[in-house]
């Protein structure tokens, strides 16, 4: 008998009322799920805060996660991990490539290593998104360090817009500190506003330089120099030493250009050959020299209070703009106010106003 | 009899309803109002439009004005001038005090109204509003130019903002334009964004310079450099010849760590001595040469357009900042999560969230 079937036959029965589910298929779901899900951050968590690495990556790939279903855990991940964080020293490393990046990092980052610190290196690179390259995404890069079971190392968030991998690292930066790493080495090269980028979430900012006449200026000509805690002449070995002697000169000389700074900190240059594991040591002594300073004038917690506006700032900034020039009607209109700024019909301000008193109608 | 007398009497009358006034004075007011100031805006237009720099003074003074009552006449007074605008070569002027920017831009001025030109010299100075000095409020200052008739000398708007200052700037600019002057000089001093906000409403940049050692890494350092269309050792005179040539030397160098511009142009380095009247000539000869090169590769009104679209945003930007910041309830949760950041409960960027949030809530 098909179910097509009319049912008009002697032995028909009516069609009975279907007998409720003795279980509510929704809640059972959600405890399902809740189960499903609860057991896996929780075991992310309790990895994590144990210093498991691999927790702290499946961690960090969750924050990184552009999916929807991904951000309520990642939300809850973060708050967990908050009370546990901010107790490390974060350093920011900038040079251009060549420099010899790498190696210094995985010589400072052993080094520091065996003086029994927990080392992560992360690192911002917004190029990446573009390139598919990433400056931390060569495998044979740090070799030495990346087998230390007391340093990690992920490569760069990939990210749409620098304000989101920003975003990433700063939140990964919770995640490793909870995961008990103390030191946090924030790599990035001189790509757009990187480096103001990773200045704005570290404590001590660190630029690797050449030997060579005249790279002082660019320095200079970016802003770079100015966030400088230290100049590192990189390479300073062999027939490079007498170079990099004249660069420190020029390189002290253009850090006199600037006023004294908020910490009281006077930025030095010092040299470096990463390759002969030569001044690694220096370099570290006055970075804890640095933290001892700024610790005792209050400016390290100060700086880090300003940071944390800044990105709360720039976040809500950004926002707004965005959430203004999407709205269709604005879109139109602002093209109808440029072609209208391009006869020499309105002035900037006239325009702006018209586009602003449409905004404001809508939303009242 | 008093108002306060009970009508209880024989002779006492109902109160009768007031006859209503056959003139309804809300109409006649506004009759009054636009009667009154039809003639006077008018009278400003027409004098202004004839070359009247007394009619240009008061219009100026209009738009300068922060009284409500006469934004709606500011208003009508730009888009009657804006057919007549736009037709001006704008040059900013910058340089440290002590420059000899004021006899510069006299004997600059000078010679441009002997070759026939009329010109009109603004200034932009954000400083002058705090200190209530001004850079071109001192009446001894250009008394050759101040005298010729095709000559018009304001000092600077105050405001409250850079801005506030320069929107004001920027109207004046149409006002001039529109009242004949065929070159407009925006003069400013180096302090805070305002030599950034005068390149961005000049069609050529031009920068002061002392000779001296060093002195080219604040350009540098301070990015003026890089926007600079001319730079102009000023002083170049007696003993200070030689120190002016290696000056020039030094600031070529500089302008050579910059990429090629948009406009094709190469900024060049000139040695001139206001004081004797000499280099002024070659540097006119300049600025007609970029005015020539820019207007056949179609920069120069490219660049007007990008000045407008860069003034528009920044008014729209600013403003959606004000109207988010200045809620009370916005303000008040932004100390709150303020607080919650200092004790790390929570993150810049969930903090943003929640403020984001509230306001969004607010308005639907």
């Amino acid at each position: 008998m098909t179910s097509k079937k009319k049912n008009t036959g002697a032995l028909s029965e009516k069609k009975g009322v279907i007998q409720p589910d003795s279980l509510n298929q929704n809640v059972a779901n959600k405890v399902k799920a809740s189960r499903k899900k609860t057991p896996q951050l929780s075991e992310i968590i309790n990895g994590l805060t144990e210093g498991n690495k691999a927790s702290l990556s499946r961690a960090i790939t969750l924050i990184e996660s552009t999916a929807i279903q991904h951000q309520n855990k990642a939300k809850q991940l973060i708050e967990a991990c908050l009370p546990l964080a901010n107790k490390s020293v974060r350093i920011g490393i900038t040079g251009v490539p060549g420099v010899g990046k790498s190696t210094f990092i995985e010589q400072f980052g052993k080094l520091l290593v065996d003086r029994g610190s927990k080392v992560a290196v992360l690192a911002v690179d917004p190029s990446s998104s573009i390139s598919k390259g990433s400056i931390l995404g060569d495998k044979t890069r740090m070799e030495a360090l990346v087998n230390e079971s007391n340093a990690f190392i992920r490569p760069s968030a990939s990210g749409d817009s620098l304000g989101g991998v920003a975003r990433k690292t700063r939140e990964a930066i919770i995640l490793c500190e909870a995961a008990g790493f103390d030191i946090i080495i924030i790599e990035t090269v001189g790509v757009g506003q990187s480096e103001t980028a990773v200045h704005s979430m570290t404590d001590f900012f660190l630029l690797l330089k050449l030997a060579g006449a005249g790279d002082e200026l660019q320095g200079i000509k970016r802003g770079i120099i100015e966030m400088a805690d230290a100049i590192v002449i990189n390479k300073a070995d062999g027939e490079n030493i007498k170079a990099a002697k004249l660069a420190k000169t020029e390189f002290n000389r253009a850090l006199h250009l600037y006023p004294a700074k908020e910490s009281q900190w006077t930025p030095k240059t010092l040299l470096s050959s990463a390759l002969k594991n030569e001044g690694i040591n220096e370099i570290w002594e006055l970075i804890e020299e640095y933290i001892n300073k700024t610790k005792a004038n209050n400016y390290f917690s100060e700086k880090r209070k300003q940071q944390n506006k800044f990105w709360l700032t720039q976040t809500i900034e950004n926002r707004l703009k965005h959430d203004f020039f999407s709205q269709p009607a604005i879109k139109k209109e602002l093209e109808n106010q440029l072609r209208a700024l391009d006869a020499n019909e309105t002035t900037p301000f006239e325009a702006a106003e018209t586009l602003l008193a449409m905004s404001s109608n809508r939303t009242n």
